[in-house]
């Protein structure tokens, strides 16, 4: 379910088309020096700004901000947008705003749907979520404790507890009675028909105008409900939303118990974090929000992928060599030859762990136009980091598998390393960018297309570094 | 929007944790030999059987049967129900279908959405789309033909035109009077209000319950509604809709005149086939719901992507060859070497197409348990053929590029990219439902431990082969 008291409706006339939080970004940037500085005009102007944007919006151009434009601006809105923009926000943002408001803290969490306030209390400590908590009205903690318990990837996980039920007794005037009576419950298309918690049935509103004034909701709601344990698997909460086209889907326990509801629009978020998750596993750069978080952050994640190409592909050169020498062709497999899979390997990794990541970053918008050209160049970098990494292990690795080893060969393999994956990195970030600009699906451009240039691209390096730059023999 | 007249509440129990069309496909086997044959008593049984599950998992059984079987269930069950099954469909029953309904279609399609029915459309000749529209009542014809103009991946494609709307002046007891006199809009959560069709605001049906009685809903509607136009791409509508948290989202043109909306729940089908699409292209097996299509189609369209890579590595093996000899060191490439990069880069490539198709089918829920063994001994055919017409393609080349050929070359090479190829489609199908089924995300499988592990596997066979079979000189 969407922040509760954002109004889902409020938005600037420029979303008709495209949003680019960019823009806020730099409206913010002018003013908050002054702002900073103590002057009061510029915070009022500043206040002004950010009252006439969805505070969504806001929470989206934190990233672009700097620490203390962070906290300035979310110190300027009211409680109920805080709540917003703490739910929104990607996580560093969330574990820094989230030191920032301290004791206020609980304030915020109160103007939040139960599920997102769970959220949101997974970036802190446990001990100070259990201190958040402990400050809260007693019902708004227990379910947001009781949302807690149940895996972030799951039905129950996914699912709002606030849901309006009915008693299998009620008249329709009964029931309007209800919906007017229980503000926080957002979605009244579907209402669900329950005795003591048990569901029963189901009646969309349509139901409840067109009905006879004096029939009891038993008689005429639809009993046959699809329903989902709070257990089960996202993917799977999403495929039944998708396949039966349900705009709420109800989540019960065993005993028939109605827990929450997931809504379309929360299954809409969790599809998105699914395909994120199969595309850049997919390349190796296995992490949510990738461009979001630090070089380092991206360096490390994916190292691991590329330790496991780096030693694959000195196996393969291995069993060349073991294969060439068992067939009594040992002179055709030479020392250069071995480590070829091993350059080209790596850098078609590499390169795939950038595109996947533009690619996805332009699908879900996490990469807006504005921060294109800087999240190019980060990942350049995080490609030659891992490249340098790399290439210092396959330098070792070539002295330690090589018969009469020379140190050259050491630099001669690191060098080519490092090259080719920060050249790979750079055609994979580059590539779907382009191919956005003149308009063909950057998907194409990823995959076979960015490993095969890459595979050229570090073959072609290893061997100029080898013969040209070092002068090795073979 | 979900098809009209399915109640979208219907299913059995057992959807409770997971959903399997192959079990009702097997009841339907069981029943349709005799009910084909005649046997009135069978046909009913099959006519209850098909009564008691909901259209939609009809639909999606399909393609586990026969032809007669389709038609014949099609029949069996009321034009309403017809018209889900057509609308769940895949294409290829799709085609056929409206095929077998012929002039009773007109019927059907008026059962439909209107934007479900431009979709079913899609399946016929424009000729035969023409004459069903004529058979239509007017008003349905014309909604179906403005939905047709819209390029189906845009907003205009993605939105039903069937919304409830409110004048400005209405009062809360006009507005439960159109609800009442509207069964066809499905979601009235949000009611737009318009005048003289373009769109002023937006309220939901808890603002109209909640609402002074006398006071007209321009005074306590939200005027600033989050709208998009028609012709923007579906990827926009889809991020819009997932960042800001929206149930539906208004579509108008350029004069603010209201089209229609779009749904969460369409937009959850949208964002799934924009993700398989992604992830598809990304691995070169680029076409939506691979696994229904025919072995033969699946060889056709992945092999661009493998000539793709094919031509690139025998690039590669010529510049390798070329760089060689220009630093002095020609001795080093051998002939057998220079194709080293062509056989691993092919066998790496059509792994991750297989690899892809699994992953994003188990995740889309399109491979089902019942459908994993023959789709993967799908996979592996496919991963045959195609290895079969690169390998020949290969062998030619070795011919060609190499200054000595030698017959035995054109062999070695066609038979090692063929079994590279073979083994490879076998890890990339099996590796991810083997994760899966111990519970380690198939996603991890794919990417670089696919690469890799047919990496080293393309090299060992080609080794194996030209020394091993052919013992050909180096």
């Amino acid at each position: 379910m969407g922040p509760r008291g954002a109004s889902l409706w409020r938005g600037s006339l420029d979303t008709l088309g495209g949003m680019d939080p960019g823009r806020l970004g730099a409206q913010i940037r002018a003013l908050s020096g002054t702002a900073i500085g103590g002057d009061p005009s510029a915070r009022h102007e500043l206040s002004e700004l950010l009252g006439r944007h969805n505070p969504i919006d806001l929470a989206r151009t934190l990233p672009d901000l700097e620490q203390e434009e962070i906290t300035l601006c979310f110190d300027l809105v009211e409680t109920e947008t805080q709540g917003v923009v703490l739910t929104e926000a990607a996580p560093k943002e969330q574990a820094l705003l989230m030191l920032h408001v301290g004791d206020h803290g609980s304030e915020v969490i109160a103007t939040m749907d139960p599920d997102d306030a769970a959220d949101v209390l997974e970036s802190v400590e446990p001990s100070d979520a259990e201190a958040l908590l402990r400050d809260l009205d007693t019902e708004d903690a227990r379910e947001i404790r009781e949302l807690r318990e149940y895996g972030p990837d799951t039905a129950g996980g996914l699912m709002t507890p606030e849901v309006l039920t009915i008693p299998s007794g009620a008249r329709p005037v009964d029931i309007f009675e209800v919906v007017r009576g229980s503000p926080d419950a957002e979605t009244i298309n579907a209402l669900f028909v329950c005795d003591a918690d048990v569901l029963r049935g189901v009646v969309s509103i349509r139901d409840v105008i067109v009905a006879q004034p004096d029939e009891p909701v038993s008689q005429w709601m639809t009993s046959e409900v699809i329903r989902v344990a709070p257990e089960v698997d996202q993917e799977e909460v999403i495929r039944m939303m998708e396949t039966y086209h349900l705009g709420v889907l109800p989540v019960v326990d065993r005993t028939g118990r109605l827990l929450g509801v997931v809504t379309a629009d929360d299954a809409l978020t969790a599809l998105e974090d699914e395909a994120d998750e199969d595309v850049l596993a997919m390349a190796g750069a296995g992490q949510s929000l990738p461009t979001e978080r630090g070089v380092l952050e991206r360096v490390r994640a994916r190292m691991p992928y590329l330790l496991f190409t780096l030693f694959g592909c000195v196996g393969a050169g291995w069993i060349i060599r073991s294969l060439a020498e068992g067939f009594g062709a040992g002179g055709m497999i030479e020392k250069t030859a071995q480590l070829l899979p091993l350059v080209a390997g790596l850098a078609g990794n590499v390169g795939m762990q950038s595109a996947a990541v533009m690619l996805r970053g332009f699908a879900t918008g996490e990469i807006p136009r504005s921060r294109v050209r800087r999240v190019i160049a980060e990942e350049i970098l995080v490609a030659f980091a891992n490249g340098v990494i790399c290439g210092l292990i396959s330098g070792l690795m070539a002295l330690v598998i090589m018969t009469d080893p020379e140190p050259e060969r050491f630099w001669a393999v690191a060098v080519s390393v490092a090259l080719a994956a920060s050249a790979a990195g750079t055609i994979g970030a580059v590539l779907p960018s382009a191919c956005q600009r003149v308009n063909i699906d950057p998907a194409l451009a990823a995959g076979p297309v960015i490993t095969t240039l890459n595979d050229i691209l570090g073959f072609t390096i290893y061997i100029c570094i080898v013969f040209g730059v070092f002068e090795l023999a073979t």
